[in-house]
């Protein structure tokens, strides 16, 4: 919360936090449980500290794939996002359970899906005319016939319109504790030409403000020399590798 | 040409070198053109030192937006792949010209058009029988006509099927020179769960095989501690982020 605190106060717009991968679901089942139980406490302590969220304008969302989730901390979710939706000043993201692997795969499902054009009767073209097209549907559900696409519209901002951090600016600062020099499947497509990547050897639990603080002044440092040029410099996207308590994360 | 010798002496099987970046194209002609000239100059040394590529089994491929290039630069790398064609031990990436995004964008592209059913003579289908599906394609070649597919059916898999680097084994080392910690747009897919990122503060020219070897070195014994139980470990592939002389790479 102090972390988030010294965040919104310096004007970073959105804080992204890893909170469960996907991977995690590997885990004996009496370990998911306790991270799933771990995640509904964080996010009642959330809901008790609204007033956090409020003062800074900050939206909590999940991004990641709910389908994986019991409904108990679908409901909790529910609660939490229902109540900061008001605010629009900034963002709290937490992935919940994500890879980023996963994220691109189902951005891929999604810009294959919209260019279906759904048909309930379709039009019978005659077989000389090579210059309409038509698609049908099937009823499954599960698959889709996607109609007239134009391959070459499909660009790297078709992508990042399709990431669950749609809408979101770049990601700017990357912070990866727990000693590990790796990305884990987090932020991969966000973590662009500029991203600054930050290892901390701190485990997530003793990662605090007191870590945390030097890296975003001399994150700030940096940047303002190498972009003095253009003016001022803001940190617009900060993205968080960590995990929910001991086990949580990857 | 010694890192080389050392990656494929130790038993990496696949190098990736970052050699020039598509942002590259964004700089002053005369800069992109003395940057071509280069790479023809490396592609012909690479020619001349052949014997390293067979000694060790090593074939080069070339991965990238290659309908950037020139048509002279483009004859250079026919050459230089051909030369090196019949190698099956190891391979020898180099991105050129590259972004990840780019990529990305490209297997999306690849995986949308391979569901293209192509049709010279469509059926003409019953309005009420929705259980078929029909597809035509336009003559233009660049719109194409998808027919039935099955979204559940893009998996990572697919998406890792397409990648330029399809068929390599994963990235195990991710080597980032210059000094800036980012990843520039560099095998973002490939950095997976398990790739170590190690930083070096020294720029291409000067990162030799003596900054080389220790994080090698440095590596083989993290993951040997971290993945004792397992038994032998060995690199699979290694990936560095270095630019082609000064101007080069980002």
């Amino acid at each position: 919360m102090q972390i988030l605190e010294v965040c919104y106060k310096s004007g970073v717009k959105v804080v992204t936090i890893y909170a469960f991968s996907i991977e995690n679901f590997k885990r004996p089942l009496h370990e998911v449980n306790a991270l799933m139980e771990i995640a509904k406490i964080k996010l009642s302590q959330l809901c008790q500290h609204g007033e956090l969220m409020d003062q800074y304008g900050a939206s909590l969302r999940i991004l990641g794939h709910r389908s994986l989730l019991r409904q108990d901390v679908l409901e909790a979710i529910e609660q939490a996002t229902e109540m900061t939706r008001h605010n629009d000043k900034a963002i709290l993201n937490v992935c919940f359970p994500y890879t980023s692997r996963d994220e691109i795969t189902t951005a891929i499902r999604d810009i294959v899906s919209s260019s279906t054009i759904p048909q309930t009767s379709p039009p019978s073209p005659s077989p000389s005319d090579s210059s309409t097209s038509t698609s049908t549907s099937t009823s499954s559900g599960k698959t889709a016939t996607p109609g007239l696409m134009d391959i070459e519209s499909i660009t790297e901002k078709t992508v990042t319109r399709h990431m669950f951090t749609s809408g979101c600016p770049p990601l700017d600062l990357l912070v990866r504790t727990s000693g590990v020099e790796r990305l884990s499947d987090f932020m991969m497509w966000q973590c662009h030409q500029d991203t600054d990547i930050v290892f901390s050897d701190s485990l997530w639990p003793q990662f605090d403000i007191w870590k945390f603080l030097p890296i975003l002044i001399n994150w700030g440092v940096k940047r303002r020399k190498l972009e003095k040029e253009k003016g001022d410099v803001e940190v617009r996207g900060v993205g968080m590798g960590m995990g929910v308590g001991k086990g949580g994360g990857y």
